[in-house]
This record gives structure tokens, C-alpha cells and sequence, in this order.
């Protein structure tokens, strides 16, 4: 049985086979609007998501199966002390396949270690959220017909921005894929992802402080939020957002056939006045994502695109390993659950936390 | 594409055959129960209205179809910064249909702006809510065998009743509809009903302030809640309530064949005892509001008894509108959302907003 | 039509016919996965409880039905002042059959009284919670094979625990069971369920204050959890529950074919080092009690199994009834609700609250 809790959880040739899987299912979706028949998928939502859990229940129901769960913690009594290990186990009873959104990282990977059925991970506080880069690599791939030999420009808050760090990951393992990193400089990609991520893969990549002196490069633009919230100075942030606002007069500097992407929801970093370019691309991008998550289903159920059972070995242990000091970790809350680290590097210099990958 | 946003944006002509769909599906059921296979509603529910939302899912569930959504806001992530404007491009994406509820009035109204499926308005703040209107014509005519020529009685608080307004306009498309309106004065229907709605269709109207002296002449009562919440004053809503209170004392002077109808939930303005009359009604006419369900999804989808593609001009609008006034108008929240105002009248001396249709 | 509110309103022939329509479903579950196609189940869950709410909607999607309902009472608008007995009224016009959980006792009680279809009890508030009780003798049945001349331990808070109260009940019309409470003094089971229940069936029964003496006599160890909040005095919390904390140590003592069941959510009661053990049984449980809703759910709607549509001639009522002293009685709150009291003897010395059981 396989899960999907990390975008790297399926390898190159297994999201091909995905995002194969996606096309057909565009191409003539009355064809799978059986396959699931008689399969229950739960959504297990600890704090609400409402467009992705929509999603994943709309990809179930065109697939002919049934939906349980729940949209928050506070309409649901699991977490009046039950451990997600529990949790799980039960719910594991009822359902064919769960997704799982979690404010605590690493939940879903605990939920895997217990499960009886595949667990996808829908989000587990600022750490991962595969299905979204699924998404996101579906929608490049079938608007601008590859994932390699492109330039994207990731635009917004890119150090807190997971969508960022996994897309920029999934990426990273395909050829010729141009990186821009556009923002300011208090919210610029973390190190750790130039050098674990795109240096090790020989990728191209820059950094700049201006949206409208790279815009007429890219093929791809993915935009994000800023938050308000992540500023300390509101007129330091009043200041910059509007650097990063889309609006027409920066889209005429872009390429005819740029497309702009965006993980929504959104709130003024693109301006209305964009939505009627066609280069808008973030609702097309919704759809997409209601269709990998059906490809998604079908592959983690086994009904289609049969992935082999076990992909990789166990990974190498701290024997003794810390306490995780990530205060958004499962390990803050689940009780019995053991702190577990795994090395990083082949010297075995670095580790971090197997569940929510904080460094030591 | 066509929405159902006001009572009045169905013709005449467009009711009958939704109300003819209606007796269809309740003649026989199980030749309807796999029409909307493959389809999905989606239940945007920003406030809870129980019933409503029970009853449409039942009816796409009795449809052979499928449902998704939120039951309030709080147990969904929306409301966090999202226009409606992206909400429904999202969840159109997912869904085939979309059914509303929003605590602010005008919401559906932009929802059908920018929607790519049909929006049904499920209740808009004190505006419109226009399938509780739908089920109450599908009631009056399935248990009394017409729409005109009949006497109706509505009771209660008609200042703010939205479900009376919507009947009174609905039923004036009608001949020979006679009104009579009970209600103490502080809660009397509004002058623009009177002016703007039944005496343009020339219907025969009353006011009075006792259901006592007016029962025996009714052919149908229609009841509403007196909500304590309106009173200032504590002892006249004490004084006040239990005058229009329908109970078996009052029941006996009525017609054998009058009915009584209420949209729910009552509190205390029908004692139970009047529940076990035959001619309590309101729980069959929640019934019926089930089926006018199945019958308007049906239509809106195009599955049976397709509309007109579309059914109005334009409205003419005012060119430098002002600031909507009514603090529950969608336009106080939705970003990016222009006013918009339109002339009531064809001298161009009045206007109301084009969302909430209060008057400038 | 018949209910399921009290786990005793099914005769032992009735549960015997429920328990071999789950066994049946267990060996052969697509032959039920289109017995219910057409048909609604409403969860109105007016207090969260989701495994429960979870586990009715699976039997109901297993069987082909469809599911609609509310989670909890702050995302539903159905205690804005509305009755239990008019919103079963409302809601059994849309669905074929009704669970409801309730924090108030014998509100189900009241929603059978007036529903017009059939109403199981999905627990109401300490009082009854029946298809957990059918939960429990279906896993010993079916773990077992057989619901009498066994010797059960029923181990933590006897004196709040329903769960325990109900299968004592259930399991006492059986023969030759042989009871072993094992509780502290304060939480020791309460004396009605000897006088009532052991003593009448002439079961044989004993009372101990330690797991460890007994264990090795068990056949069925039933642990329950210790709910801090039921203690004055946090040290004697503290003392007290490792005494009745189930770990390896006490296992070593057990029989091997002994079996653990708990009716979940466990907190620390079980160490999570037991859940490997092939005697530790609760996560089995969990599944039979999604077969036996199933069961129950096809038996209450008449599609397979039907029930004899009267059991029992009506209660003996004090004429006039007392006020119920109980503060979670339906009858705090339910306008319109008359008190009603019947005798549990006899000599009519005593009386107990039709509704929640209370004693006058």
C-alpha cells in the first residue's frame, strides 16, 4: 500500500504516469465516472480547507464513490484526546482511502505509519502539500505541453509559501526548468532550498527584488499571497505589496503565451481587471486539480496505474535522537509517539525530524 | 445559462412548468430518481439554515445525484479573505450546480455574475429567498388546486418578513388573488409592497389588526413567527404575540377547507395542539418544497423542461451610482465589486441597488 | 415502524436476527451494496460525536443509500428555538430514516414519538446509546461464537459509563454470563443495575478493585476509559488510574484466548504496546460496528428482516407526573413536552421519567 504525504513521495515516472492518467480522465471523464463505485473516501479535515476538501470530494464523487468526514476540528469530537494514531485505525475501518488536512506537521505521516488504508496528505500546517504541486505540474504541463526546458517566476512571499518549496522540488526533477525568485528580501526562498534542492540539480535559478524586470522572460508565472500577518511593520508592508501586485500594465510586458498560476485563494496580489487575460490561468488551475486528484484516487486505490507496493528502504535513524523543537510538530501533541530523526546528509552530519523535517 | 436569484426572474409561464415538473416527480418519483446521475450540487451555505440545506441535498440526492459544501462559515475557510466573486469560479469548477445562503443580501446576485454553473439564491439576509416562495406556490396550488381566485390571509410579522413579500409579489402575477393582511401595526406590511406590488396588478387588499375577526373568511392562512427580537418593549410583544397565536379556539371558526401553511420553524405562533388539524398543513408543504427542489434543479441543469436562454434586457442603470446605505449589502465586503444602481421607475426619479434593491 | 431508542426495545430473538444479518454481510458485502440505492439516512447530531456520525454514514454508503445531516449543533440552525418533535417532522419529510445523537436524555425518546420514519438513538447525553450495545455483542458473538456462558470483566468508570450499563442490560438476558466489575469505590457500578438487572436474570456477578486479581479468569476484558473530570481530587486521579491502565504486564496474566474491547476513544487506558497484542480486539470492534448498523439500518427500513410492527403494549403512566429532576431531561427544554412518569414495579411504589429513566 502506498501513501502520498511528501510531493517526493512518487517519483518522476510514477507523477508521469499520474498526470497521464489526469489527461485521459479530461479527455473522456464518462469513462471513469464508475470506477469507484462502492469506495468510501474520508476527509479528515482538522482545520478547514474548504477548496481542497471540495476538491477531493468532487474528484470522488465524478469517480462514482462516496464522501464521509469532517471540514473542522470543532464540528468533530476526534480531537478530544485521541491520538491521529487512533483516529486513523477507526476511521481506517469505515473508508476505502483518507485525505487528511492537519495544523500539525508531520500529522499525516503518523496517520501512514497506522493506517489500513492509503492516506493522502492534504496539507499539514506550513510543511507539505503534494496534491497541490500535482496540480500545479498537471496544469504547466497542459497549458505549456512539458515540464522541462521552461522559465518560471515564483512571485510573493516565497520563505513561508510551501506551495513554493514543494513546486520549486518537483521541478527541481526535471530538465532545463529556469527558476526566478521574485520578492522582497525579509520573504526570499529559504537557503536550504537553493542548496539541498536546485544546486544539486544543476537547475538555473536567480533572485530579484522587482516583478516588472523579469515578467517579459517567463513562460510560467505562479503567484502567491503576501500576508499581512507576516509583516511587523504594516507600512513596510503597505509599501511592498503593491510591488508584487499583477495587474494589466505589468501583464503587457509579459510574453503573449506566458501563463500565470496561482494557488488561490487569492486576495489582491492579482487585480480583478487580469482575470478576463487570457493568460489567467488560476481557475483553469482549479480544474486541473480536481482532476489529478481523481488520477490520485484511482492510483492509491490500485483501480488504475498500479504503483509497486515499496518504493524506497527505510531511512538511516538517529540512534538518540532529540526532541523536535518545531513547535507546529505532531510530536507537540501525540501521545506514545516517539521522536524519530533521520540523517541528511551521508556523513551523517545533519538530521531532521522524520515527521515534520525541522532541522535538529 | 439561466439562475434563479429573485422570485420574480421565473415567468409566469416558467413557474407553471417548474410547478408541473413538481407534480410529475411527486406522481412518480422512481422515474426521476437517476435524472441527475454524474451531477453535483454544491451547498454554500455562509450562514446555517438547516432545513433549507437539508432539503435541497435531499433533492438532489432523490435526483440520483451527488452533493458537497459547507454548512456555515465557521467550519469553512471562504470567508477568510475570498470574494464570492472567486468563490464560485472555484467551486464551479467542482460542481454542476451551486445552491447559496449568505447573510449578506445581494450575495447570489454577483455569485451569477461570475459564476460557470447555475446559482440558486437559498435565502440572501432579509431579501430573497426565493425556493421557500416556489414551495409555497407549489403547495397553495397542489392542495387547492389553483393559483387564482382564492383568498389568503398572512399573519404576523410582515414588516420583516422576506417569505410575505416574496409570496405577496409572486401570488399578484396571478387574477383574483384577495390579500389580508393581519399583523400589529409596528409590524404592518410595507408601503412599497402595497404601492410597487398590489396595486399595480390591481389585486384586492386589506389590512387588519385581528386574525379573530378575519379566519372564517380565508381559503388559505399563512403564518409567521413574530420574533421577540423586533419589540423594544417586552410587555407589548407579550401583549401583542398571543393575539395571533393560532390555536384550536380559532381554528374552529375557519373554513373546513381552509389551509394553513408556515414557512418553519414556528416557535409558539401554532400551538401544537392545531398540528393534529387537517388542515395544518406547513408539514406537508415542507415536503413540497423538497419536490419544487427537484423540479427547479432539473431545469436550471436543462435535464427536463429546458428555459429560455435569456429572459430580460439589461436593467438601465444609473451612470454615477451612490454609496449603497443598507449595512447588510453585499457590496460592504465584496472587494473589487463596483456599485450599481437601477432606476425603479421609467421617469428615472427613483433607483435601488442593483444587489440588495434598497433604495438609494 | 419501529425505533431503536433503548438497546432493550429489540427483543433477544430481534437481536439474534440483527446479529445473523451482519454476520452475513460480513461473508458476502457486495451482495448489500445496492439494498438501499434510493434511500436517505439523516445524521442529526446535535453534539459532535464523529466516529459514531462516521460510522452510520459508512453502513449507509455500503448499502447504497446516500446521507445527509449536521454534525453539530453550532454549524445547524436547528436549536435556533425549534423542537425535537418538529424537526424530525421537517427532516423525516426528506430522508427514509434518522440517527440522532442528543446531549439532552431522551430526546430521540421524543423524536420517535413524532416521526414518520424510523428514529435510532445515536446516544443521548449518559442515558442510552444502543447500537454501541449492538456493537458490543456482535464482536463477542462474533470473536466467541456465542453470547452466553462466558465470564466478561468490566473494567474503569462503572458508575457513568452507558456503554457499561447497556451491555449489562443486553448481556444479562442471556445465560449464564458471569459479570466481574472492576472499578474504584467511587466509580463502582450503581446499585439499580444489581437490584434491576443481575439480580432478576440471576446472573452471577462479583465486584473487585483491581484488574490484576481477575484478569486471568476472563474471557471478555471490557475496558472503559477514567474521565479525569469525574474526580474532586486530582491525586487520587492519579493513584487510581494506573490500577486500571491495561499494559503488557497485565496481559502476561490473561488467558490467550481472552479478548479486549473498548467502545473508543481510548486516551491512555490501553498503552499503546497492547494494540500489537492478537488479543487486543477494540480496532476489530470498530468494524463490527459499522456491519451491525448496516444490519440495523436494512432491519428498521423493512428491506431485508423485517420486524413485527408492534412489540409492547403501552407504559403504565403515573397520572400525575412529577417534575423531572433530571437537568439533562429532554424535558428542560422541549416546549410543549408534557412530563410523563411510568411505574417500574408492579405495586406502583415507584416511578421513573418516561423519557430520560430518572427516578422521580
Amino acid at each position: 500500500m502506498r501513501h502520498l504525504i511528501d510531493s517526493t513521495d512518487l517519483s518522476v515516472a510514477e507523477i508521469d504516469r499520474v498526470l497521464n492518467l489526469a489527461d485521459d480522465i479530461i479527455r473522456d471523464p464518462a469513462a471513469y465516472a464508475e470506477c469507484c463505485r462502492g469506495k468510501i473516501l474520508a476527509t479528515l479535515f482538522y482545520e478547514p480547507s474548504t477548496r481542497t476538501r471540495l476538491s477531493f470530494e468532487a474528484a470522488m464523487l465524478r469517480l462514482g464513490g462516496k464522501v464521509e468526514g469532517f471540514s473542522s476540528a470543532s464540528s468533530s469530537s476526534v480531537s478530544k484526546g485521541e491520538t491521529v494514531a487512533d483516529t486513523v485505525r477507526v476511521v481506517g475501518s469505515y473508508a476505502d482511502i483518507i485525505a487528511m488536512r492537519h495544523n500539525k506537521e508531520g500529522a499525516p505521516r503518523v496517520a501512514s505509519m497506522y493506517s489500513p488504508v492509503p492516506i493522502i496528505n492534504a496539507g499539514d500546517g506550513g510543511h507539505q502539500h503534494p496534491t497541490q504541486t500535482l496540480t500545479d505540474l498537471l496544469t504547466i504541463r497542459s497549458l505549456k505541453g512539458k515540464l522541462s526546458g521552461f522559465t518560471i517566476g515564483l512571485c510573493g512571499d516565497l520563505k513561508y509559501g510551501r506551495t513554493v518549496h514543494s513546486l520549486a522540488k518537483a521541478l527541481s526533477r526535471y530538465e532545463g526548468v529556469r527558476f526566478i525568485f521574485i520578492s522582497p528580501e525579509e520573504l526570499q526562498i529559504p537557503r536550504h532550498i537553493i542548496t539541498e534542492v536546485l544546486e544539486p540539480s544543476h537547475q538555473d535559478y536567480r533572485e530579484v527584488r522587482s516583478l516588472e524586470e523579469v515578467i517579459g522572460e517567463l513562460d510560467v508565472l505562479y503567484m502567491t499571497r503576501i500576508q499581512q500577518e507576516r509583516f511587523l511593520d504594516m507600512a513596510e508592508y503597505e509599501r511592498l505589496k503593491d510591488v508584487y501586485v499583477l495587474d494589466p500594465a505589468k501583464m503587457a510586458l509579459a510574453k503573449p503565451d506566458m501563463i500565470v498560476l496561482h494557488p488561490l485563494p487569492r486576495v489582491n496580489e492579482i487585480t480583478p481587471e487580469v482575470d478576463n487575460d487570457p493568460r489567467a490561468c488560476y481557475f483553469k488551475q482549479v480544474k486541473f486539480g480536481m482532476y489529478v486528484r481523481m488520477a490520485l484516487i484511482l492510483t492509491l486505490l490500485g483501480v488504475k496505474n498500479q504503483l509497486a507496493p515499496v518504493r524506497a528502504e527505510e531511512p538511516d535513524c538517529v540512534p538518540e535522537p532529540p526532541v523536535c523543537k518545531n513547535p507546529a510538530c505532531i510530536t507537540t501533541i501525540e501521545t506514545g509517539l516517539k521522536q524519530r530523526f533521520i540523517y541528511t546528509d551521508d556523513t551523517h552530519a545533519h538530521c531532521k525530524c522524520f515527521y515534520c523535517e525541522h532541522d535538529a
